[in-house]
């Protein structure tokens, strides 16, 4: 059954299954111009799940593109999120979208972010991006549907290593406790995933008996046979008394000959020439505007770029890095400082890292990259973040120094309670990662964004909280944490290369702010900067303090550079990279020096800002002393797809936020003090 | 194989299986006299388990009660942590620890915690209590043995209601995919959990498909032979390459005859009359010193209160609740307002209800209680909050009003990651419930005791949240966000009866405060308030602030009647029962009117602490003006077992703690203003 007319029930369209395959070729090819357009995304795994997608949007689904919201119809939920090009396709191939479109895909504003969000794009069931949740939201659609005695199905399309996830057995129980007939998962299983095989990362074999113990129907398919497809979702339907779980057996990288079985292209995309040899090999370069898709994709680049710097504080000249002679920094991620304390200090036999399959992104794999000595003290965990926090606080219980991460928005978010309980209750020596935090990921957008991490972290008893500055404080912190302090440790890093303004002879003490002085002009921007522990410094005067943590640092340099280009003002900066336990010593003495404070953090506004204002309104030493402050961080709201520094100024934590942001409140500090406080009390 | 001289490797002791039989016999007795003495608990699974206990403790596992860190001792990681009694009655039969001593059970400062503490009782392997953590941490210690190349054995005792959490499954897959030998698991299978049957709550059968499918040998056993017991434990570690799960069939209540397969003897203890009911059904009356162990309690209980009151704040008289004619008040627990609104809401279509097993405790059930035509839109989910979270998602994308809630430790923390992206991400109309949130939840103890919840909540995009006063305040805003507030919202309760402070015609308008004031004495206490939206109130000159949430308000309505008493001075008090959005207005004017601000929160200090003080710094009316501010809060720690007030005094954060928290901040408002500034500065 086919695209329907919601109002009539007729048939729309119907494809045939030479039909179909063809659009799933061209489905293919899209999504390689899509995402070389992107510069990022998943290709080897919408690769392997568009034969399904071409036969579930264009014929299994009962759905009507031109009343999205029609009550009767299918639900189809993205589970797989980062696989989110093919529902894009799906949707755009059976009308719900312009096709054309699509190419938009990861830019900034793009209804087509890097995973689906419903908010954005009509057709889009159900926001997702962290896995194992599709399956659990299916089961709550189809108890609705069941309420409202309606007969659609939901379908979830999930990933295999995604298996990993407990919370899709949870779902699974339900779905098989409730005999939920409406129902229909399918599985992509193309048995990779970004560490490798899924049967070396974390085998999920033999899900047919998995599936059948939990209650459900089970049906396997060449995933790739698109009669075998039609002829499956049609079993499917007919499935009585259970939900039915198909298990699709498919290539990772499907059509494209070099991306095939490989691994490597899990999160890659193909540039200009392998978009050329793909869609060559996809038998489709003549069917596809390439050349007018990527225009289409560039102007509206442009475009977005325009509007982003119309919105930008208004500064008289380019203070960006490496804009000028006096602006140049060398850059570097600084989740590489993980990698090089690892490969640096994993020798200790006690040191343990447990892998959560983005090993190599988050640099956790250098542990034992080379070194195949310490290849058993390797854990490959798979995606399940909750069981590898509590297996680190069993393995640190028993003397070992586990370390334990991955985005901080699963590795300090989706296993808060584990953390808590397993780990900080009982003081364990556990170092969790919190990588590619901040809005730094980029395009992956909102769902990989951690935004929110330090408030969870900040608030645990026991806990030490750490976000390095740079790359080279990075390792420094790394290695501190991991053999020096003990207890339960969060260490936060961001994913884009960022500003090296530290060196090796830079202090980096535990617990002690930074003090940042602009010393003089350099063609090195970090050299025209002298650091300093803050408790070593005398007052010099300065106008205000900037305290800072992570990659905000050197944003708050380069506002001390602005400011005193364009305004005439002296800054203190304060490097706060350890923010638990807070250096309320500094804070204090910052505020009686300066009497003003702006706060930056590349996050929600508050982990580091409501700390800061905390002490200044709480510390007796402080009472009878008015200070100012103003807060730099991401406002209440979700991040949104685009390129790393694109976000930095969408989301407003810039060098130029912060300098005009500070240069508002040195205009309110020069009023008299406490002149209104007696006008109003009077 | 039994107990063991780990210095030599002879055997201490043995037990033939009729001694173990004996053994478990007692053990069931102490049970009941140290829950009895102890006033809460859990019963019918303490007795369920015991037989068990017995054989692994007295038997099965090699270890060395003189040295219980001996390298080689086989770990037992009690998952299913409310049944700690066993736990510590396996210990103590063991000679881990004071037989007597475990009457201490569930008091304040004892190591007897309401939830297994490795860092509080020495034997005890690690810290549980949140269900489905310990096969993780089993899995980290097994893979730590095979790393020391050791060749104990890991025990891990689990529920059968547990294996819904899909940690579980993550924690299985993980010990098939490395073939963990040396981990033994044992599910006591007493098919009934709190919310009733097991197949009713939530089916987890055929748990031997289950594990099997997951790589695991299994064997079933009568959990209740002691003879198979001991030959099962045998045949367990005699499995190689493949983790073994051992399915123990057993009677929940076992033993005690009017506890056996009830549900509502999950979470209840026997009082006096019951406990000899219960021995003289055990045969144990005359073995246990029943009437000495009782008098060991009161003691212990008697010396803790006294050490507790020691440290309390001076304060010239009894200003407790009900303890004199000006403070009498009626007491209810805040999460009656849930059952009530949801009894008095209900009717409409859209209301859907989620079970988390705890449904009747956390009053979600008064939804359905004695309504039948609603039964269908109460879903019982099991223990299983991430999927259930993430399945409300689901209900709320199709139009339902889902209302899904646990212990806020469970329902506002192990789903973080799902309340942010199936719910937050998607501004779905989902109401999240955290009962027994803060210290009032009492003996259970720190795992049970949410004091970071709201730092995570708070910290969401497009979150609401309420903590409210008490029982009328918890109705009025259940009723609000259930039906008016649209987006994801966050309702905090308290497990202990509080005062009731509020009326039906008391203001409550979402993101505005109350003001309350002292006007004069009253035979009830909350009468002699005045409580106003804050807006509409003018300034009465007042000497400082409160604002406080939830049951610290009727503690901040007796500190500010302490500080009128004893000082002399007036209180201006803040209802902030909105946290988010915060009524920023009313801190202003607070601010700028009483120039001193105290704040109060039964939670880790900053979620109400910290908002307040961002505010005072960062608004520019505020500008100029020095505020002075104090912060009453749980300080950065883990709770205790304990009851209530006394955890209430323990935690500081009572009326006293308050007043004379106040009457410091008082004392420094008095100092010149800027006084010390200028000579700091000079």
């Amino acid at each position: 059954m086919p695209l329907i007319d919601s109002s009539t029930g007729n048939v729309i369209r119907g494809y045939t299954v030479e039909q179909l395959r063809d659009a799933a070729r061209l489905m293919r090819g899209y999504d390689m111009v899509a995402l070389c357009a992107a510069g990022s995304g998943h290709a080897g795994g919408t690769l392997s799940i568009m034969d399904i997608t071409a036969a579930l949007y264009l014929h299994a689904a009962h759905h009507d593109p031109s009343n999205p919201a029609w009550p009767d119809r299918d639900r189809i939920v993205w589970s797989a999120g980062h696989k989110a090009p093919s529902l894009y396709l799906g949707l755009a191939f059976a009308g719900f979208c312009a096709l054309e479109d699509v190419v938009t895909l990861r830019k900034l504003g793009s209804p087509f972010q890097g995973h689906p969000h419903c908010l954005k794009l009509s057709g889009v069931e159900v926001s997702t991006g962290s896995l194992g949740q599709g399956l659990s939201i299916s089961v709550g659609m189809a108890l609705a549907a069941r309420l409202d005695g309606r007969n659609h199905k939901i379908f979830c399309l999930m990933g295999d290593g995604e298996q990993q996830e407990g919370q899709v057995w949870e779902a699974a129980m339900e779905a098989g406790h409730y005999n939920l007939d409406n129902l229909i998962a399918v599985i992509d299983c193309n048995r990779l995933q970004i560490d490798g095989w899924v049967k070396d990362v974390m085998e999920v074999e033999p899900l047919a008996d998995k599936y059948e113990s939990f209650g459900w129907n089970v049906i396997s398919v060449d995933g790739h046979n698109m009669e075998a497809l039609v002829a499956v979702f049609e079993d499917a339907r007919q499935s009585e008394g259970k939900p039915v779980v198909i298990l699709a057996d498919t290539v990772k990288g499907k059509g494209v000959s070099f991306m095939e079985n490989q691994a490597g292209w899990h999160g890659k995309v193909p540039n200009r020439e392998e978009l050329t040899l793909a869609l060559r090999g996809l038998r489709v370069a003549d069917e596809i505007p390439v050349e007018r898709l990527l225009e289409r994709a560039k102007a509206y680049q442009a475009e977005a770029e325009q509007k982003l710097e119309a919105r930008m504080p208004h500064v008289s000249r380019n203070y960006w890095w490496n804009a000028s002679d006096s602006m140049k920094v060398a850059m570097e991620p600084t989740r590489k400082g993980l990698g090089q304390s690892l490969a640096a200090n994993g020798g200790d036999e006690r040191v343990v890292c447990l892998g959560l399959d983005i090993s190599g992104s988050i640099t956790i794999s250098d542990f034992y990259a080379g070194k195949p000595e310490r290849a058993s003290r390797w854990l490959s965990m798979g995606i399940a973040e909750q069981s590898a926090t509590s297996a680190a606080a069993g393995l640190a219980r028993e003397g070992k120094l586990p370390v334990v991460g991955s985005y901080a928005t699963f590795s300090a978010a989706r296993n808060l309670d584990q953390i808590r309980v397993s780990v900080c209750y009982s003081n364990l020596n556990v170092l969790i990662v919190g990588a590619h935090a901040g809005v730094s990921v980029g395009p992956d957008g909102a769902t990989h964004q951690a935004l929110e991490d330090l408030f969870a972290m900040m608030g645990l008893p026991n806990m030490s909280v750490v976000v390095p500055c740079d790359v080279v404080e990075a390792r420094k912190a790394t290695t501190h944490l991991l053999l020096e302090q003990v207890g339960p440790k969060y260490i936060r890093f961001a994913r884009e290369a960022t500003p090296i303004v530290t060196a090796d002879a830079t202090p980096f003490v535990f617990g002690k702010a930074n003090r940042i002085r602009l010393r003089h002009q350099a063609a090195n921007f970090a050299e025209a900067f002298e650091t300093r522990l803050d408790e070593d410094c005398r007052d010099e005067g300065e106008d205000l303090t900037i305290i800072a943590c992570g990659p905000e640092v050197p944003e708050a340099m380069r506002a001390a550079w602005i400011l005193r280009q364009e305004y005439g003002y002296a800054t203190r900066i304060l490097n706060m990279h350890t923010l638990k336990p807070i250096d309320r010593e500094a804070i204090v003495r910052a505020a009686l020096e300066t009497g003003a404070i702006v706060t930056a953090e590349e996050h929600q506004i508050g982990a580091l800002a409501g700390q800061v204002s905390l002490v200044l309104t709480e510390t007796p030493r402080m009472y009878g002393h008015p200070i100012i402050t103003a807060a730099i961080g991401i406002k209440d709201r979700f991040g949104d797809s685009g390129a790393p520094w694109e976000l930095v100024k969408e989301l407003e934590v810039s060098a130029e936020h912060i300098a005009v942001k500070a240069a508002e409140l040195m205009a309110h500090k020069r009023e008299p003090v406490g002149a209104a406080s007696h006008a109003e009390r009077a």
